[in-house]
């Protein structure tokens, strides 16, 4: 049976090498692009975005409406759809600093490494600093702190992501007209070691001990001639005109970025409003590139949180909205591209207890992410609260055991929430075998990341991982040049499309 | 903060509905088709086939093949694709009865249902029907039974995808020219019940015991001038010209299926087999429609077997492949479509316990499929064999602890070893809880199911369901009014794309 499964492999082998022998067919497009080409560039980034994410938050929109099947997001109503690879050089499951340099410069790189090569020897130039020395403005907005790996690969170069402070210091030299969202996370030097391959390092390849005691990054760009603009009142007064912004939001969550669209209170700016600034400040006759990160759907997929994943996926589609206005206005002269570094999760619409059941709306009863609630968690921790009491937070945050029939928990459900109240509370029998506790709890509180799990599942929605899964991931465009994005090519052709269109 | 959320989401739907005023535009597209319209149609349907599926099977060649990423499927080198939605009319997730309908007449209808509405009352005429009725000569082929769901969409009006009997006199009354692949499950009536939403039944609807002691099907169709080959040497025979041939494989697996590419042996007739006689008993000068599904790509990813479920994806790209020769030599006048029903087994491409690793080339130890080595456990059983016994049975099908480091069973993963036996064989605590079982093994062998679960993992893959899922499903077109495909649509836009082209 193998011998012949051999040659059928090899036959199949035979068949795709002829096949791809053809000329390429997405450099003879490029090359034959003969359209007007687009002054106005967004390229919009959902980290940890993949198909799953999306359709699950179309399910969800579809399902508040009381609508069977979905209700298209803006980004999925562009003319334009394709999908691509994301792997890195040196693996399969990309990470969003191989994946990003990969976006931004058009080359596989090794995993952790900032625009730079494989090697993390030579920089490569990014579109975004090819559009800015042929004097289209250009500007980085993210969710998450400005140093983190996928706006970083944007403007810096640097071997490992963790060298936060050499990217915060590569921001203040990168002569970009502006930057908004999230924080600076290490402005004065790193000062701690991040280790190998831990979980909190989500897989990332550093572990090295970096740059301490130097100057203020901060002060640094501010001696280039930035402006650091930090109050919603200041943030309000910037204007069409302004240069060399730096954007911060007055309150940052964990890891320096906006908080969670779940989290979310009156007052706290969100992606679309630093988008909009963004187009305010850029705007200009001879053209702008900006590149928008939804940097929190990942996050909230490592914790397997599809309630707040889902909601930042409908935040970065009103970003995009933003993006969409304008093109309204500019619709011969703009491109939008918006797509994803890499999937997260393994999110899977369909779960094996719900068998062929969804009910997406169940998900509208979390009231705070899992940032949150583990946070609350933490401190009940510290007073020693009993089972029920927990149970009762629980309840509270996920709206188990309510009004909704669907919402009673089970009894296997409520002792999955024992086992992992025992493990986080430390009571109980404790799980010795890491392989075990890892599937089923990752890095996350275990009480937390169970409750998580059954909302999801309720709902009709599985998790295969806490990590990236290399599924390929679609890619939206409209406008001039979008045409180029149709097809199932590489993440390192999106760059090579966007250089062709703006003559960079 | 849930009143802002909803504020949000009351903002998004208007700016969706917005957008969504705007004129459909494949429907524009269509209607300005002024391009060569295609004399013959191929429509491949992978069923369970979905993004995961066709990636992991790209990862699995470029793995044996020694290169990093993927190596391209022949079907994924087409110069369009695009991406669709598949929910039912009464259900998110849907099922390949009413999927098939939905990609055969255009029609959403309900779960169960083959070729009629909703209501199960009006039958929907289908695309081959309209071709046949056009002059074009018509071809059916599977690798399951002739009378399954996906290619009973194509000719057959059944309330329910149960009736296998009344399906086969359907297929006798079809006039179509050739049928190929698997057998005819009840010519001779349905006899027995199919238990309402047992998990054998793979959520299908319908409990009725249904029409026994008819004429036989097979009687009634050579009635109808159809002739029924069963021998390799009469299938070799089948030559240009012939008509009204009903070609089933000599050796018929679980289901009067095709055995499992797998489990295949010399002299085993292969999809692409079938793919091929059906182009030459179809060539005319008029033109045809051949529709040929990989149906047990879906039955592999049931059972969470990844090893099988990739070589099914293989075997289904190597029947592509045929039709791709054939288009080389009318390229001009023929159109190739591949797209899937559904996605089935929510496979992801990373597993929690693998964190960020893959190895794909570990599934290449798996020497029979989930069926094979079922049928041996059972067997087994029969004997009370030990666990010692069983894990050597395991180790030879899976290659555990074989040569490879990779290959080594962890203490966890003989834990979860005995833990299975122990369901299958009766012995040790039994696991009570239905809803703790099910997520654990769904209706399969618990040790066989666990065998491929472990390496899948392994691999680098999880799963989240026994049952499908809801995302989108990718397409890939070439040929004459290939880009009609392009971008995100519906299901039921497939065959209204296909009804424009051929002019039906």
């Amino acid at each position: 049976m193998k011998r012949r499964f051999s040659l059928l492999c090899i036959c199949v082998l035979s068949l795709q090498m002829l096949f791809a022998s053809q000329p390429n067919k997405l450099n003879e497009k490029r090359s034959h692009f003969k359209g007007k080409k687009p002054k106005y560039v967004f390229y919009f980034i959902g980290d940890g975005f993949g198909l799953s994410q999306s359709n699950a938050a179309e399910a969800y929109l579809a399902a508040l409406n009381g609508k069977e099947g979905i209700q298209k997001l803006s980004m999925n109503t562009f003319p334009t759809q394709g999908f691509y690879t994301t792997y890195a050089e040196n693996r399969f499951i990309t990470g969003s600093a191989a994946a990003g340099t990969a976006l931004s410069t058009g080359n596989k790189t090794s995993i952790g490494t900032i625009g730079m090569d494989a090697s993390k020897q030579k920089p490569l130039v990014t579109i975004a600093e090819k559009a800015r020395d042929k004097g289209y403005k250009v500007g980085v907005v993210t969710s998450v702190s400005l140093d983190h790996a996928t706006p970083a690969s944007f403007y810096a170069h640097q071997p490992s992501r963790n060298k936060y402070y050499n990217i915060s210091v590569d921001l203040g030299k990168s002569q970009f007209n502006f930057f908004g969202g999230g924080g600076i996370k290490h402005p004065e030097g790193d000062g701690k070691t991040v280790k190998k391959n831990s979980v909190a390092n989500m897989g990332l390849d550093d572990g090295a001990k970096i740059n301490d005691h130097q100057e203020n990054a901060i002060t640094l760009a501010e001696k280039n001639g930035y402006t650091f603009v930090k109050t919603n009142e200041a943030f309000r007064k910037i204007k069409k005109g302004d240069d060399k912004v730096v954007a911060i939001n007055y309150r940052l969550a964990g890891g320096k970025s906006l908080p969670y669209s779940i989290d979310q209170t009156e007052g706290d700016l969100s992606l679309g409003d630093y988008t909009q600034k963004a187009i305010e400040v850029l705007d200009n006759k001879k053209g702008f590139f900006l590149m928008v990160e939804g940097g929190k759907i990942d996050w909230a997929c490592h914790a397997n949180d599809a309630a707040t994943a889902i909601n930042e996926v409908i935040q970065f589609d009103l970003a995009i909205q933003k993006a969409l206005d304008f093109y309204e206005k500019h619709p011969k002269e703009t491109l939008i591209v918006v797509c994803g570094d890499h999937e997260t999760g393994g999110l899977g619409l369909g779960f094996s207890g719900s068998h062929y059941h969804s009910d997406f709306k169940l998900l509208k009863n979390q009231k705070s992410s899992y940032e949150v609630f583990s946070a609350r968690i933490k401190e009940m921790k510290k007073t020693g609260a009993s089972f029920d009491q927990v149970m009762k937070a629980v309840r509270d945050n996920y709206g188990f055991d309510s009004g909704e029939k669907e919402m009673i928990l089970s009894e296997y459900e409520i002792r999955q929430m024992k086992q992992a109240y025992d493990q986080s509370f430390g009571k109980g029998e404790k799980i010795s075998n890491r392989d075990q506790y890892f599937q089923l709890y990752g890095s996350y509180d275990p009480v937390t990341v169970t409750a998580c799990h059954i909302l999801a599942q309720k709902a009709g929605l599985g998790w295969t991982t806490f990590s990236h899964t290399a599924t390929p991931i679609p890619v939206r465009a409209i406008g001039s040049g979008a045409y180029l994005f149709e097809g199932y090519f590489d993440n390192t052709d999106m760059p090579k499309n966007i250089e062709v269109l703006m003559n960079l």
